[in-house]
């Protein structure tokens, strides 16, 4: 179905953005990626890189929306463990994030036009001063450099344990067989909490 | 050249590990992977991603290494903040290591046999426990499972901080041609120094 007039090109668009994102939640990035295309996608993106770049970006301002609701406009300040458990549950509750995240800095960011790298960029940005801001407003002691260090290791460490939680299909079989390696399959919400737990007690100092 | 003996065959497959580790420094994991075949190294290994894997369970086991020698025997107590340059900085010199760290979990890790993925969750297993070992001997206050999420918090944060020190061709021409991007671009040594003194003095607690 080729979309005759702007409204329709929006509409088709958004619906091929929303298809991406359910199979990409579904079968995860990297066996989105190797399968096959998808037809009538390069009339509207440059590549599935590009479709996955912008979801991306969604993903960030949908989570600095999610984490700035929850965190308040600062009439109760936030303890270091609660804060700890919000960015975690926040996290965990978007596995098709943590997944992009991976592979945003891995391969899609150097895969993809100027204007579709700087739109990611922007997107990314913006999402990280939303955060500073109320970060810095709701945690007493909390410096802007320091939300932004502790925003760069949450995401940093969701990349991370999101990818060492959902192990490939022969890694999974190994853990199955071997109980010695599988302790390298650790838990996502109770080492993101207790790692960011740690660092947040260590950026805001001593109460 | 084919390998008729069995020292001519480990000769040449500690042959092809070398070139392949210069490879992959000089140009980045990415970039060699997307490159043409070297051929030959069917006959030694099963691809260049298990050649890619093998290198990386030997960084692990050298920086492992590197840091335990560093560390001593636990005759002086290591405070945060030089525990902290310490990893950074060792960190910082081993930029394959990081770029091998992303790699391998995102696709390296998925796309060999079950004897190499083994292998290499070994070789990192090892490292891990001689590295825990040795942090709580030299770290006063640092629990085995304290000093375990160290260190997956600071192989997550190199590896994500090496790719952002590390950006490809257009997003480099984009952070020069707008400072107000360019920020994305944190500096690998001081963002990783501050934050893993913050988290180190979060998880040894108040001294």
């Amino acid at each position: 179905m080729r979309a005759r007039t702007p409204e329709n090109k929006e509409r088709r668009t958004r619906d091929l953005l929303d298809s991406a994102r359910e199979l990409a939640q579904a079968q995860g990035v990297r066996t989105l990626r190797a399968g096959v295309h998808v037809s009538g996608v390069r009339r509207y993106f440059e590549s599935r890189e590009e479709i996955l770049l912008v979801l991306a970006g969604r993903e960030w301002t949908d989570w600095a929306g999610a984490v700035v609701a929850r965190l308040g406009a600062g009439e109760r300040p936030v303890p270091a463990a609660a804060l700890a458990g919000l960015l975690a549950g926040s996290l965990d509750e978007r596995p098709l994030f943590c997944d992009l995240l991976a592979h945003a800095q891995v391969s899609l960011e150097r895969e993809v036009s100027a204007a579709s790298v700087r739109a990611y960029k922007v997107a990314a940005l913006d999402a990280v001063a939303r955060l500073t801001a109320a970060l810095t407003r709701a945690v007493p002691g909390l410096t802007g450099e320091a939300a932004r260090n502790l925003i760069a290791a949450a995401t940093a460490l969701a990349a991370t344990l999101w990818q060492t939680a959902n192990p490939g299909e022969v890694l999974a079989k190994l853990y199955a067989e071997d109980p010695s390696l599988a302790h390298a399959r650790a838990e996502f919400v109770p080492r993101m909490t207790q790692v960011l737990d740690a660092l947040i007690t260590g950026l805001i100092g001593p109460a």
